[in-house]
């Protein structure tokens, strides 16, 4: 049985996580090889996973004919770039969310995913390989609440990460809260709506770290969006949830009603003490979606053994992006904008 | 100890229930006379309960001095006219909600309110007096979650009530999906954030049943709302909720997060059976709010007796309905709308 | 239409709930008349909710031929004597749990009860008027889940009381945890169960207060019964719950299981805070069970006005202080205990 | 880095699945031959996953020198075989529960394993390595809810398997419902008290199937047991869920509660439809402890790699499969068992 064999760019908190997966955890995937401009992680890296290759440099691992596919998890701003190095050195590419930074440079992307279509290219929604998030796909496509009427979706960071993203936002373009933090929630939308929004409203501001707005960004922000088959779509942002990372999402449809992750329970304990009776919420995106960042790559290595194309699309990044985008200018002008594709 | 001795005028669904409360489950509070147009229920109440006046005239009920304040639980387009021929006959004013159907009848009613300033005038914004409500407003005043930052309501009613909407909508006009069904939450977006709102954008639609479109109203909607003191504000409501009477409050602050009501129980019983383990929800406002619907009636008697205004004024009914109209009107225009007050 | 006039006797926390229920919130109820050995109470009583009569001596109370009915709220102990006295002086009679505390007792009220069978009698097991536990009974006697096979009843009391019970027990015989805490569960199990049971075997310590053991009780402990159909009873009591009052029930049937108060909860909030999601427990059986302590004196009300006997009957009472006590015999002795009836 | 080799034995349902994640999901082992008396089994097993050795013999497996351990997922009656071989030829050992089918032959076991002192041996009692279970460990180790009281454990199987179930206890001796059942049961109560019983009383019965009488053995059941420190356990097990998989515990402290996995819910999905709102439940053991499959064996061979010994030890096997058979002893009898160790 056919191993694929993967070179990965980027060994931040998650790289480091999907790494560790493809070496492990994947059934038909190895991990031969890992990038960082960093070179202490790539040391560590190697030597902890007794990985085969280290590269520094992005290019030169290109050169390594051993690998089957690469796997995009370095800063946002490299996305696009790197995504066409490597689908140009024939490569399958898996890239983490977003597709890029800007309109234009997504759409350059969708060309050259079009352009190298014999290749397998993904894009890391992986919330849609959440067990729950699928499971509540396949309700809706069972009919099971009948149309969908409104989504509602919550994206929530733990304040207890703010000051990480307060030190790294001076430095870096996080592409502003709702690019940031609403973008799954945004290709959940098209996803469970079937349809592309159409307008949008987006209103926000610095509750408790007023700093945010200082960098022209918000802390916690709500965009309102009417879709093109009459839906509506609510998605709240935030990067201060008191609580822990709360991700939530419901559909409400005209004959039923899910909701997905209400309580963002760190595990099935329930504690009970003076205080009442307690769950313990989640604490980041390593430990909610776990499960989630191994079936989307177990997906993705069973596209390229078995020659098929994933769920997930350039479009379904193309589009999201944009969304995205619009929300961000509603956010800073005030006003309603009407999203064209 | 004072009696204080009650005049109503209305006796549907929810006149009925606030007839029976002030006959027998109020302290000092007596039901002394009833008052309807349809002479059936006049005569089927006073038998029941054994009240000593009835009447099918509103105006006759005004000139019995043994009564010392009018429940006014009319069909909304009599309120305001009500509420101002009580006042100027000198008794003591509860009206059930709204204070009134178009923006300038409600300011009319502020100017006789105030007039009759000795008279103790109340409106029937129950939630505030609903327990999980009141303990949700403790722990905000006491700063337990921060500085609320946005408030998201659901009000939803049962599909199983659409019938009966439909058939009262061709005749009567409701005042729109916004007005009649978000108007207790827009009271208590105002009451929890302590702030007024400035913009609004209102969407929504007929998903299951276009009907409703044919009469310019919608099935569902949601409106999203931004407040002076820049927190935001989701107001979604719905006439067609397939699982029954869904009210729901989330408060999200700096540093906590209140919801009330995130499973519309009905009462305290899990089922599991082969489907799950279920909860089974709340069929209506009766049912729901049983506890708030004696609890203000039960404070407006204490105003009386005590010589002090409630909390819940005049001004509450006025604002809400202003941001109640805007709501529709950005619906019906589909733009965004700026609020003046 | 006929008031029931009303004698109390016990004016104790409980006793004064009742009281005021009598007062002011129960249809067809008037209380005409308080006593207790405490004059300060009667006194406090009367005036604050103006009571006609009052007394400090039972016989005195029983003279009064204005009233209807007698409504005993006692000490335990008292419970058996009055009971008798109030039949035989011509009174229908309401009392407080539990029947009487030895087995003799109250094999003698139940032949009074059955002498003066003319009259009302009702024992106040009013979980079974608790909405949520009669809707349970609904669901089984319509077969929702099937044939009942166990029954887990928790009984446990707030931490917080447990000072007042220990200054409490070291004077007055409480009957032992299991008589005490337990005897609205043991109802509750023949109820549901429709069966008696015929064998137990308790067990039970004192783990954070070892005082209670010096005075032969248990501060907490767990029975576990066969009855004659051969379901089980599990019968957990408790008098340190460190959370609150948790009152919780489940019958386990061959289609399926009903649960009764898993999470004690206080109202419908859940607050979210850095701690986690957490519901807030219920204080007291006066919080809990208040809806239940208006709904079994309003039947009570309605057994004296419609001349029926009540759903609780004397034998209730006596079989599940039978059974208590068979409790309290296998805790002392550490043995499997058979019971007879 | 050092690969650990494994051998499994036993096919089965949990078998195969063990095998996968030996052979693809734990770090550092690898799946290098299986065996099975079903030799459709083997081949099918080797060619699915390209294992390089395949036996229908087990004392084959055991010459094969270039494997390290023995996974032993054989049916119970021969683990105690088994596993003395596989200790005998020099290999580390792992065993699916139970320890043995006997008291005699688990202490024959014991002394095998202490004589290969250097070997690593483990018992899957993998609960303890759910997250859930060591979460609450953790914490009452901490001392969070105080000193333990008690325990209540739900074994329940789902419905959906009772005819599985039925076909295969005919043929096989499953050791009765408590030995089958409640095993890992009754070694989370020995570990969470950190005590053994000393005494126990269980009754059950065939409430829906009375088909399981007939072959001595309960549907459902329940037992009491009292713990040498003074602690108690109740153990309810059953064959016939009518909602799934249900598996709930629950530690109750002097100073607070923790339950685990009170709704044994499926996902984080809820589904409002007109029944109610429903969380869909755990279908089976595979469902429910898919994580703790993982880990415990990802366990065993750190333990391997480090030289260490895992907290599992051969005596939690036998002292549980004792108190099991105490637990079987009484329901047949249908006296208290008094345990000797």
């Amino acid at each position: 049985m056919k191993k694929i064999k993967f070179g990965i760019v980027g060994l931040g908190r998650l790289g480091e996580k999907h790494a560790e997966n493809l070496a492990f955890r994947i059934p038909n995937a190895e991990l031969l090889a890992v990038c960082s401009v960093v070179k202490e992680e790539v040391d560590e890296v190697q030597e902890k996973w007794q990985i085969k290759y280290g590269y520094t440099n992005f290019d030169e691992m290109l050169k390594n004919l051993e690998l089957d596919a690469i796997f995009i998890s370095s800063p946002s701003e490299f996305h696009c770039e790197q995504i066409e190095k490597a689908l140009a050195a024939g490569f399958h590419v898996f890239t983490e969310k977003p597709l890029g930074i800007t309109v234009n440079e997504v759409k350059k992307v969708s060309e050259v995913v079009n352009k190298y279509n014999d290749k397998i290219f993904m894009v890391g929604f992986m919330r849609r390989y959440d067990k729950s998030y699928a499971y509540a796909k396949e309700k809706i496509e069972k009919g099971e609440i009948g149309k969908p009427v409104m989504i509602r979706c919550y994206g929530f960071d733990p304040a207890q990460a703010i000051q990480g993203f307060l030190k790294f936002a001076k430095n870096a373009n996080s592409g502003g809260l709702f690019l940031d933090m609403s973008i799954h929630d945004l290709d959940l939308a098209r996803w469970y709506l079937s349809s592309e929004a159409t307008k949008v409203w987006a209103i926000g501001g610095s509750y408790g770290y007023p700093e945010i707005s200082e960098i022209d960004d918000a802390e916690t922000g709500v965009a309102l969006a009417q879709f093109e088959n009459g839906t509506m779509g609510v998605f709240a942002a935030s990067r201060n949830c008191a609580h822990g990372y709360h991700i939530e999402t419901e559909i409400i449809g005209t004959k039923g009603t899910l909701r997905i992750g209400t309580i963002p329970e760190k595990n099935l304990v329930t504690v009970f003490t003076p205080d009442g009776a307690k769950i313990e919420c989640s604490s980041g995106f390593l430990e909610r979606f776990e499960q989630a960042y191994l079936s989307e790559v177990e997906e993705f290595v069973k596209c390229i053994i078995e020659n098929r194309k994933p769920n997930v699309t350039v479009e379904d990044g193309i589009k999201s992006t944009i969304l995205g985008y619009a929300c961000k200018k509603s956010f800073e002008t005030g006003e309603l904008v009407k999203i064209e594709y």
